[in-house]
Order: structure tokens, then sequence, then C-alpha cells
């Protein structure tokens, strides 16, 4: 099995989209991540739910616990009004990690092995410049389990 | 909102849980990720799914994408194979990171910033040792942004 056979339409995101509007298709449709893609169609992000989540904290608070644990409930029950003025692009980490994009031809074990690698539950397949669809983590458990 | 109004149950795997089985609990039920628990249902690992994934890929695969490439695609359809003899406990990592594990109490900021710093989708709720129950990604987005 390749990846080409796996491979299944999935939802996008511009870098002028919303953030919110972003965090809004991650919840709502159950997936367990995002894809970017630039004006050309092309996949130039891939971000788990952790990292689009990432996008709404303020940094101190991912870094120390005890820097979150001050802030009062009402105010941490709000933290996510932050991504409305924001677009994909703005809120996006400086470093990304490796891009978890495979080739149509990559076998079931480089993706596992992509997935695990760069702990995303998301890969994109791109062949010829062109994504050609996403596989989730559970699509790929699921065709090989028979669940 | 605090981590005990968000607690929903939540299936746990035990540590001679058949890892192939764990595996095909989070296939079949569409769960980010899988809670281990002790003898007495005490959480003692939480493992996202791409670790979950990682029991079954030899290291050199995760390492070096160039070695997964050279598995052919016989072998590399069956890599799930190798869970079949092992339990839970064997095939989790030696280093745990961060367990995401948090008090009844938290906020859901300080629970967005935990699943963020150990990119984790799933989070246990503990409170007097016992296991409360477990909130995911998903459920924390959908509550927050009432999707």
């Amino acid at each position: 099995m390749r990846a080409r056979d796996l491979a299944a339409p999935f939802p996008t995101v511009g870098l002028d989209t919303s953030a919110l509007e972003a965090a809004r298709l991650l919840a709502g449709s159950d997936l367990p991540g995002l894809i970017v893609v630039d004006r050309r169609g092309h996949p130039t992000t891939v971000l788990a739910g952790t990292q689009v989540l990432r996008m709404a904290i303020p940094r101190y608070c991912i870094d120390d616990p005890a820097l979150a644990r001050v802030i009062d409930e009402d105010h941490a029950d709000r933290f996510l009004s932050d991504l409305a003025d924001r677009t994909v692009e703005q809120c996006l980490p400086d470093k990304h990690g490796e891009l978890p994009v495979v080739d149509p031809k990559a076998t079931v074990l480089e993706i596992a092995a992509l997935m695990a690698r760069a702990r995303s539950p998301l890969v994109a397949v791109v062949g010829g410049g062109d994504m050609l669809g996403a596989i989730t983590l559970d699509a790929l458990l699921d065709r090989m389990l028979g669940t």
C-alpha cells in the first residue's frame, strides 16, 4: 500500500484565513490538525492540533505551568478570543520542524515513521507539486488493522 | 471553567494489555491517544496517537527517512504485526516527557498550555490519586468555541 492509495480529500486553510476561523474548523470537523496552503494551493505548513492550540496561548504560559496558574478563571476562559484579530500567518511559529509531507509512492511504514518523528497525526500527500490529499493517523491505522 | 467540568469518561489500557489490542482501540474508537493505567487504575502514561504508532516502528526508520524507504512494500504493509507479541509495557518508550495530567481545578488555559507543551491532544484529570476522566483537545475546543 502506498500514500496515493490512502490520500483522501482534506480541508485546507490559507495564510490569510482568520486564526479563529481555523480553530473553529479544527474543532467543528474533528480533524487532527490543519493544512495551511499558499495561494497556489501548495501545502506550506501542516499543523498538528496541539500546534494550532499553541497559536492562542501566551508563550510564557506554555513555558512555565506556574505562570499559567496565576491567570484567573475568567481570563483563562477567554484565551481563544485573542485569535479573532489575527490571521493564520501571524500566528504561525517562527521555526518549523520537518514538514509532514510525503510522496505518493511512500509506503505505510514511511508514512508512519514520519508521523512518529514529526509527532504529527496528519501528513499531506504531494506529487508533481500538487496536493493530492492527506492521510490521518486514524485512517492509516483503520486501513492497517481493518477496524 | 475548570478541568473537573470538562473531564469525561475515557477508555484505558493496562500495562499488560497487548500492544496490538491497544492500537486497535486507538483506531476503532477515533481516540487521539491512549491512557495507560497501573493495577490501581492510576494513569502511569498518557500516549498521544503518534507515540502509540512509534511503539510499532523500528527505531532506525524513525531516525532516518532513507532507511524507512528501503523496506519493500510487502514488509512495510506488515509493520504493525510486530505488536501482536508484545504488551503495552514492553513497547513504552524508556524516557517519558511531562505526564499530561491535570488537577481538577486546572483552568482551560492551564490545560491548553499543557497540551501545547507536551504536544498531547489528550490529558488525564486526576484528583486525590484517582482518575476522574480525560479531556481531549477536540472537546476543549468544542466547549470553548461552541462548535
